[in-house]
């Protein structure tokens, strides 16, 4: 070796494609060469509402100890978890988002021999954290577009150290229900770790859903993920979060960067927390919005996959690389899922009315082009 | 193995010690039942000034924009960081602090087998990203407690891949100087790694210190770590960077999270690079300060290893326990260093003149009761 530092990567790290995240405004902007301000985004399942005022005053209290670290531990974000979550605060492993959480899973549990399960058109997180570390995915088929339970558990095997499935799934928005989840936990052996993301629980927790957290106490081997990122409106500033036994948050307390989530993410993340109400409305606004987009599709002639989650994915039928760039030039930035194995799709966020209702325009006017 | 999920992490895990802060001024506060605002915290190596008002102010456009995911390309920051230090943008990994780059060099280049070479009384991340990858530290002997560099070189092997160094050093405030960094850089074998750590080199960068990027054309094999959290006192926010060659930061940038780093830090980043009055006011004070801890501690009697940082390693000439718990019950807190494997030794960020003074009363005052 010569001073080759590809050939001189871990070898799970050489082969990694990295995420790609929706298109920024301002990159489409420069592009375009048009004005931010004519763009809407519909790409990366934001919320849509203006940020939580309760979170905006907590940042603007805490920006008088901006030369600070933060506090690594946590506390006070984790003692309102607690509470809010029924938990221990032992229990709590803060992130740098949820992302960070699902990365110290593998780094924590996942090696070179070892495997992951997760489905088909799963997050492209699991396989991306899972690679890196060099250990093997074990890619269960999907049923619908949504998770196979059945199927991801004959995946286990021997080497099989985690398992990540999504309630409601990104980007299929399908979900499975409280009496599927008990018979699945009921079945995954002891010592493989159910990571459970609820990254969009908070549109969807009710009658048809479980709250990942109520078989909290019966599976040692459960890890509830959940995000600031979504319904909090906060997915600026980093923060998510696993609920677990004290075992598993002991080791993944230990694999975290001492400082990983920030001093403005903990203020405004406990602030948040408080504000019910804003979580309220933003499911509200999510269930019109879903009602609108879902008729607009429909008078188009348009199939979706059902979705409980805060986006929705379009079916157009045929290859759908074409018009989301036809969606970019008309100013508006959905997300193609192509990667996901979903190459007739495109991923819709939900938006405010009047974004729902210039992304259906914009579309009836690239479909009208053939 | 029947769910015993400390057995069942990766072995480098499961004797991971985690990183042990500076003493939270809250937590203390919470301990001695007395308000914060009587507490001194000189424990962490944080700017004793505010924060910049160009950094406030970009952080409060910012808010505009907070349900909204960062850039995860950082592309305006990649632009400023590559004008403001000669480099390409595809030179710039950006990292939630410079913890996070470490990790990610670590994570890139180490496993099972393979080793980092580091000194004695080195920075604690070192070790920790070592061990948790499952990779073997080497450390070697330090000298006068700086970095022992021809020490250093010895220590590498066929299975090194990467050597930690810093310069100045934390927690000794020791430094090297141009032609001993040349020197060490034309001995490297060209497939291992030179982490040059920078994190303090806005407070020592000159005719006695080198500055690592004008070795950067002619060394593919060396990577200058920065950080934002101290001269440019944003430690809050978590904004570190590495310049490297391409490649490595093709590498390291596949390993990062995609948002790794959140909205406000960038664009508080932005403008702290932007304001260099902050960075050299913050330098003249912590070379008044510095002074002014020379001569108390002088007075006193009292020994300490020459600093180029803003913090002073005091020689207390016995063990140091006892005296950091005094400190602690005066209100002042500091930083003991026996994990450095300097038991008789405390680490003191240099304060405003005030905190100064007040923590050479308090030591004053707590060596007398012997």
């Amino acid at each position: 070796m010569s001073g080759d530092f590809l050939a001189l990567a871990q070898p799970g790290v050489q082969k990694l494609s990295p995420y790609v995240p929706g298109k920024p405004v301002d990159e489409l902007a420069r592009e375009l060469g048009i004005d931010p301000a004519r763009i809407i985004k519909l790409a990366s399942n934001e919320n849509p509402m203006g940020a939580s005022p309760r979170a905006l005053r907590a940042i603007n209290d805490a920006l008088a100890e901006l030369t600070r670290y933060p506090d690594g531990n946590g506390f006070e974000l984790k003692q309102r978890l607690s509470q809010a979550c029924g938990v221990q605060p032992q229990q709590v492993t803060l992130g740098n988002g949820s992302n960070d959480i699902l990365e110290i899973v593998a780094r924590a549990y996942l090696a070179p021999g070892l495997n992951a399960v997760f489905s088909e058109h799963a997050f492209a997180i699991y396989p991306i954290v899972t690679q890196a570390v060099g250990a093997t995915a074990h890619i269960a088929r999907a049923k619908n577009w949504g998770h196979d339970l059945p199927t991801m558990l004959a995946a286990i095997d021997s080497n099989t150290r985690v398992v990540f499935i999504a309630n409601p799934n990104n980007p299929t928005g399908t979900w499975f229900g409280p009496s599927a989840l008990a018979d699945f936990l009921a079945q995954v052996p002891r010592d493989v770790l159910v990571v459970l993301d609820e990254a969009y629980i908070e549109y969807a927790e009710g009658a048809e859903l479980p709250d990942g957290l109520d078989f909290l106490s019966a599976y040692p081997n459960l890890l509830v993920s959940r995000t600031f990122s979504k319904a909090y409106g906060l997915a600026s500033l980093r923060v998510g979060y696993a609920l677990s036994s004290p075992v598993v948050a002991d080791v993944l307390n230990r694999v975290r960067q001492p400082f990983n989530v920030n001093s403005l993410a903990l203020a405004a993340a406990c602030a948040a927390l408080d504000d019910v109400d804003y979580v309220a409305q933003s499911r509200q606004l999510n269930e019109a919005g879903m009602q609108q987009l879902e008729e607009g599709l429909g008078r188009m002639g348009l199939d979706w996959i059902p979705s409980k989650a805060n986006f929705i994915a379009v079916d157009l039928g045929r290859e759908a690389a074409s018009v989301y760039e036809g969606l970019l030039r008309e100013g508006v930035i959905v997300r193609p899922v192509g990667g996901y194995g979903m190459p007739d799709h495109l991923r819709v966020s939900i938006g405010l009315p009047a974004e729902n209702s210039r992304f259906l325009e914009a579309l009836s006017k690239v479909l009208a082009r053939g």
